[in-house]
């Protein structure tokens, strides 16, 4: 099958409309499609569904739920090599900061999705939803995923996407709770202090429990593996608690 | 450099617990280990880190996470080709049952996990972590990913790991909301009423919004493509609401 596609004998009887498809997604992801019709599927917005019978319809928005799997394994494990000193938290919170759905949209919109799938939808004048080109982006990825396989796929998030991020500023940004708890404390005039009330375990393993007072009264406490993870932690329980905008 | 793995020169200089645990991994996962110290660490569980100074402690911990997007990616891309016709709610649904914390702490256990982190921990006389086996699991996916591949690493997961779970019963049991809410409704004597009361959009795109009263009182509303996805969303929310034990 594979081969047969390989020789894109389907490529002669592409009608205009088909041919315009392939050659933008030969400029989004680099190579030619193999099977179209993964393609034309990723850009059916569930709002342009179509109806095949028993209340089944079809979009992408089965595609977008295993492009979604596999853009977050390729970036997880970019991350894990990148940064071999961080830990887990670090790179779960630099995960959901590139892969959430307002910069799969600015992604969607700067790979240019907009001039596919518009021509899908608005020439049926329906209602454009918002986070349409993140919904889409994930569907393409699926779609090159069961087109092209794993290590293409990983090729084309690492070489074409991820270098629209500024991965020095997602990380820059992620949030330091303590320091928010601190500025707030400032702003509206409280005393707050951070002071470690147990450890736990032994010379191997421990955990330590920090005590967060706000104006003398014991507001919340965290738990971590060192000192400085206990305070993130309590800190943000209060910045939850005090409903602080991060 | 993978060459050079390949030629298993390494093997020649491994300790007696080095062996043990090469030969071990290869019942658990069908192929000797290349790198045998992603192996190492996969089994190297968070209460027993190892710190190497500046705070930094080394456990599965990071290959946990990379583990665990990597498993998902692989149910994920099953189910989406098992199940062609059913929608993306149904195919997130089930994957979170095959990947939530149990299931995978009994899988764990299954192909006999214990015995190599047991060894790590017990003879430092550690508490063990109830969700060891589940969290060590994830660990050794990523391992696998990174000293084998993708491809392999999703043969390994289908053929030694799925077959460990009974998926019809898995699915049969995936939550009717709706019933859930009848039920709850007779025992405790309750009236409960599902209503459509608007439907939006145009003839291709629908969406439903069903209103769901409690003795008369408008209770929650559910909003969804077809009729009965609003249903199963007002149902769910009231489940939510009443803390009704699913």
């Amino acid at each position: 099958m594979k081969i047969i596609r390989l020789l894109r004998l389907q490529e002669l009887i592409y009608n205009t409309k088909e041919r315009r498809l392939a050659a933008a997604i030969k400029m989004i992801v680099g190579r030619k499609p193999l099977n179209l019709a993964l393609y034309k599927l990723a850009i059916k917005h569930a709002s342009a569904a179509e109806e095949i019978g028993n209340g089944i319809k079809i979009s992408n928005e089965r595609l977008e739920y295993l492009g979604d799997a596999v853009l977050g394994t390729i970036i997880a494990e970019h991350l894990f090599l990148k940064f071999p000193y961080r830990d887990e938290g670090f790179l779960t919170e630099t995960r959901s900061r590139i892969v959430n759905r307002e910069s799969l949209n600015q992604i969607g919109l700067k790979i240019g999705l907009e001039k596919i799938v518009e021509s899908e939808l608005s020439q049926k004048g329906l209602y454009l939803h918002k986070s349409i080109y993140g919904d889409t982006f994930e569907a393409l990825v699926g779609a090159v995923y069961l087109d092209r396989g794993y290590y293409f796929t990983k090729h084309f998030i690492l070489t074409r996407i991820l270098t629209h991020f500024d991965l020095d500023n997602i990380i820059k940004t992620t949030i330091n709770f303590k320091s928010k708890i601190i500025e707030w404390a400032q702003k509206y005039n409280h005393q707050i202090e951070f002071s470690l009330s147990t450890v736990n375990g032994n010379k191997r393993f421990k955990e330590f429990v920090v005590n967060l007072t706000i104006d003398g009264v014991d507001a919340v406490e965290g738990k971590g593996a060192t000192k400085k993870k206990a305070e993130q932690e309590a800190a943000k329980a209060a910045c939850e608690k005090l409903n602080i905008p991060l």
